[in-house]
């Protein structure tokens, strides 16, 4: 149904005129221009012609070396502000009488222009995928432009209003996806990376399942999507996940789905968060299609504990170190010693042994200011109302888990009847909600400050 | 791929819970408990278990009389506004350094904690659509209650974004659309009225289009469609056009496409504009698969120019009308005097020669406080950058045509290459962009204060 | 992907050799044309640019008229056999050793050359839908002409073959089915005429089904559909079934499947039978989705009963009928009387009795020369394997059910279990399976020659 | 809509019921059954459950051994046949009276039993798959066992009429096919192999197109597939064709189609013929997609060229080879030495100039024993109404390609006007068309005896 033809006269016509009014040829007159048909597409001409303009201000943009970016987002966060004499007088109009009325009449007049800019922008054909592209640019200029940041926080704003969850459509990826869809399967994959198609293949087998989100503006994108296997009994290793050459499964014969893999897709999404709904929402895809199913857990990294430990055995002092561990976990320090073709078995188990100990610590009492665990993963799965179920130890032998985690990985259980309970004594009590299994990790000397 | 299983026994264990806290029974409950769950989604529980509340929301909602619907929006708009010391806070920040991010923190400090709620409630499957069913339901109660205006204007808002332009799937509907589908055309149309499904079929014929703008999120409900009919030259009479008899024409041999009816089909998205990009959209379709198209006009009602000729009449001393036109407007009060089945075949060509005058004179002089024309179907195409390009005697023979318009009809032209510059003359001037065969029909007294 | 250019050009260069070859003009050169064009199929030409021309055959024969339609099939009857020295060598070598070798030789050698020709314009785009019409111009023709009926048996054994119930497709019709399909419903119901589209939106509401078998190259071509309703207990009366206004019942509650209505579509495609396979494919469906229903039973008509009872009472000395009957009978022959409005109930009731009873006796013991029921419906359903389960008196008070069958109208069950043993009973004895309800009312004199 | 309940209920009671009166455990048991069911099916119980048992025929033939599966074969072989007196009668009345009547009635009578039941067969679900399964398997056993060739011919038969062109349909192929019909594409492909994705990915890039015959009772099964490179100018070498780094052209950029593969996919349905109208109808399609393209021609291999020339070198008197190109050709034996890096440039120009004289030669003048050219692909196109455009040396030095053809490979012209007045020349008189350059290849002693 796409047709240029008209919009497409309407937007040379409208470019023709640009020239003519602008001049062109100097270096720049596209970030000027860009300007201008922002200014335009913010009054009246944009109500006339506006898809037309938008249009062109997104082949602009894509022109525009970084520099001419740079300056488009600096005109974003400093020209389309509110008025301020509006503002304050609302506001003084509010403090007066502090109705309802007179709030949202404060609000408005408090929105800066830049979101009616971003909407009228989204018009545009394929406007929803430039505008996320867009974000993208302008991530990757805040650290070195501090004062960009307000220009995010309105794509931030309007991103999380737009990609709604009630606005995703959750899809099954399968080998009867389209290549063009599974290539890009392949490329967000984060965590565990897939080497090539038969691999891929894999992890669409019958007895796995892959699923994402989509948003209808954003054809063949996956926002966010996660690699189920259905397996027998709790997984406690990842390679015979995503071994390629793994026999399968008759999925009516498995109790359990392990959630090994989540990757979100979008850098210009960043922050918007659908991780917390797809997981739910695949235990109940899953809990119909296989009602057999009696486990629902992760299979995950632990990023953070390698840094922390380290840390901690850099640290003279440490309350958390003996001395008899510092010397055990120097067998860290050569990598392959955590593999399993170990000269002295004994010196490897007791290795292990220390190891699952300090995990357990790291999970249980290392807290960050908050005092919320120090792990990502762990704050994630735990603010969604999961357990901390189990820690294995030697899980995960890649260079990355090595490096990461020492090897370990962690199963975190979703039990339906829990997840409110469990979310809101994390939300409120910072409580890290396991298993009897997992604090019986900790030392008996540090096990009595456990949470719960 | 929708599977409740999961989310019910997670509803049902909230609504248990809900049960025993709250306490049934008496009248009313079910009021309170809408608002103890909306509290509850706005808090942490919204977070772990934020799209089994918000269904539950809106059951419960589904089941509330319209007292309790009442008290229902008049919490939303009591209880869900901002913290009055954070806005007031704000705004003393922002006077102190008007600085962006000061804005943006005001802005976002003074939005009504209803929007989020909205946005949450968004979250359920079939959110939207709920939303805009209660919009619906707001809005026939705001005429007694004014002071639900904030809710409403924060569903404006919303719906404003969500509706936006790009989120806006152009779908053609014909014979081969499916019959549910169909049903909801007949029952829409609110222009010229669908009597059965073969004058509908009539309508979808080779040489008929509709097309009509639809969102991911409200399957199989259409947001607007527009009806056109492919004939040769310009149509000055509706009744060829929807006549279920009327031999059709090969679409190849049309040079004009006729826009003869464009209907909104939401209550509940009333005030989110369509039309503008319908009606260029399908321009652009129409031009790509008919190139020999060489006109693009509507056949309009004009459903104001009779209130405001009675109007007139009733005046005693209007300016307008002339005792002459007075006495040969007599010939309205009895509704069959418009027909053609005349005795007095010249009495009633000097009646139709008035009335065109008279339509022009309403067209271009008679204006409202705003210096706008008084006709909002005028408004509407004028502001779109159309011109007013004919008016048609005797178009509209129908009871609802003579009554509106003693039968006149009338055509705006939509022609790409003037589209903007009409546009601004109109909001920038008021001017009414029409033809000299337009003006001609002012009476010469009239006519020499006749814009441009 | 449909297109024609390349095709065009040959189908125009073929035209135009056409032309310049046999000369136009004079009447039924086209009727010569098509035969050239055949053999041309048929020749080396065919092996080149088989799809044009049978494309170019398809758009003479569209132009043709009756007389050069008949002409044209008198051309396949005549000239398009096999050769006969061939055929009766091959049936010589046969005689002489009958081997599998040389019955396929003889086989092959005394096939029509119009089998290879009606292969050759399948080809065509669209040659499936034009061969099917064709047989049906053919059809009609043959009461007069049945040296026509050769060709006929060729368009047959093809179809059997081409529309093999591996090759049909099962869709099931409903609300969401397009409209141009639905019209098609309405067109070719050929048992309770659909009035009008609130009629048929009903017998597609939840509590009803429709299915209907489709081959791939008759896109939007039902070939067979048969009306199901789901009730509570056996349904005796037609009426409920097809009343528009009739309440809805939850599917969930219905314990009973009725298949009231099977129409076949295809006029071309008569005699290649279908029925058979989806009334036993929508058992199935059906059980799939709705696994509490127990019973799965027609509502039939019965075509032939007051046919064979006038002839009965036209027959002076009829063994069937005595003078009471007889006597009670007259009130047949006022249409009216047989309505509920009696003025003298009890006799009203003894007519009822009384023609169940004869019914039971067209069904039970009538009999055709091969020994079959008299009521082809029976012989279908009894061929089918399926039981005669009720007769039922004042079933179908419609103009049509009245003369068809006095009202009554009767259920057949198919019960898996029994199917295949019915079917053999049927085949072999002749036996009608039926109830002893059924039996019972066979007049005792009656009963005593009663099968089974 | 597949559903097994019914009919899954129904074969377990028909094979309840062969067990007991077959009796099973002994070795062959299953061989028996399935003649029986396959009678069965011919009877009266395959009118009552036909799909059951066809359903269960070939669930049992699935588990057969080659053995058993012989057997059945020689089953069907000799008992399938018709009835030798119903044949030999039939064939007496035709004797008497020639009429199209008594042929078709002597046809029918000839029709060996094994066709009823292929029918039959086929109405199982997924019976056209299975049907072509069991040929591939019969194909194997026809070597060593040529009496089974009358059931290959039954099976030819029908499938010619199975898969009639008029019930393919065609499907593009690019990279938002599913990754499951991809698959097959790479398996199937029998030309120039596809090594992996990738390579697969660059066959589908904007400026490839690859096009299938599909046919609705085999799902996402390829009969046969084109690929086509579009290109600037005539191929002459198939490198740049499928290396996957290859850079992309604009497809509007494009003047010429390469057809540079063609594969079969269904061993199955071995000799039933797709190729030349897959060809014709991709031309159209792209013609109708990109009009400017002016060439449409093949890149073909030459299968059979080394073949031919070895046997003539190894012919001590060959008319064809002199001594001096029999010295010249003693290069050929190192197969590096036809690549590009020689020492001898003078040598190897010497043998590139001799190799395409002699391919001229075995093009034009070498025959088979009815006259055609020796080369099966040149038998393919010439038959269709190509041209013999071109001979390309050094086209393909692959091993396959130097083993083959000593890495040359040929251009067939499609061209529109032609192909119909070639093909009557090729078929009627064994005209090889070709162009003045080819013809100029012969050596002047042996282009005498050139056609055309």
């Amino acid at each position: 149904m796409m047709n240029v033809t008209f919009f497409q006269q309407l937007v040379d016509s409208i470019s023709e005129r640009g020239r003519e009014l602008i001049g062109w040829g100097e270096r720049g007159s596209s970030a000027l221009d860009i300007q201008t048909l922002c200014n335009d597409l913010l009054s009246g001409r944009g109500e006339a012609s506006g898809v037309a303009l938008a249009d062109e201000v997104f082949q602009i943009y894509a022109e525009l070396d970084i520099a001419d970016r740079q300056d488009f987002f600096r005109y974003l966060a400093e020209s389309l502000n509110a008025n301020p004499d509006k503002v304050l007088a609302a506001a003084d109009a509010y403090r007066a009488d502090p109705s309802p009325a007179r709030l949202l009449a404060l609000h408005l007049a408090a929105e800066p222009q830049r979101q009616e800019l971003l909407r009228r922008l989204n018009r545009a054909s394929g406007g929803t995928a430039n505008l996320v592209r867009m974000r993208s640019d302008l991530l990757k200029l805040l650290p070195d432009f501090p004062e960009l940041k307000v220009v995010d926080d309105d794509f931030f704003h309007l991103f999380s209003s737009w990609f709604n969850r009630g606005f995703l459509v959750l899809r099954r990826i399968d080998w009867q996806t389209p290549a063009a869809l599974l290539e890009k399967i392949i490329k967000y994959e984060a965590v565990h990376e897939i080497n090539d198609w038969p691999s891929l293949r894999r992890r669409l087998a019958p007895d796995r399942r892959c699923f994402g989100f989509f948003h209808p503006a954003l054809v063949d994108e996956p926002l966010i999507f996660v690699e189920v296997a259905l397996v027998k009994s709790i997984a406690t290793q990842i390679q015979p996940l995503i071994d390629r050459e793994q026999k399968e499964l008759d999925p009516a014969r498995a109790d359990t789905a392990v959630f090994y893999s989540i990757s979100n897709c979008q850098h210009g999404l960043k922050g918007v968060s659908f991780g917390n709904f797809l997981i739910k929402q695949v235990v109940a895809e899953l809990q119909q299609e296989l009602p057999q199913l009696k486990h629902f857990v992760t299979l995950s990294p632990i990023p953070g504990f390698m840094r922390w430990l380290n840390n901690e055995r850099r640290t003279e002092h440490s309350s958390v170190l003996s001395d008899a561990q510092r010397t055990l976990l120097e067998q860290l320090d050569a990598p392959e010693k955590c593999g399993r073709t170990k000269n002295d078995a004994g010196q490897h188990a007791a290795l292990q042994t220390e190891l699952l100990s300090l995990a357990a610590y790291y999970f249980l009492q290392a807290k960050n200011p908050t005092g919320k665990p120090l792990d990502p993963v762990a704050r994630f799965h735990l603010g969604n109302g999961a357990r901390l179920e189990r820690i294995n130890p030697e899980a995960d032998l890649s260079a990355k888990g090595l490096r990461q985690s020492a090897g370990m990985m962690v199963n975190y259980a979703y039990v339906l009847a829990d997840i409110e309970r469990n979310h809101e004594a994390y939300a409120n009590d910072n409580t890290v909600v396991t298993t009897s299994a997992v604090r019986k990790l900790l030392r008996s000397d540090a096990a009595s400050a456990t949470t719960k």
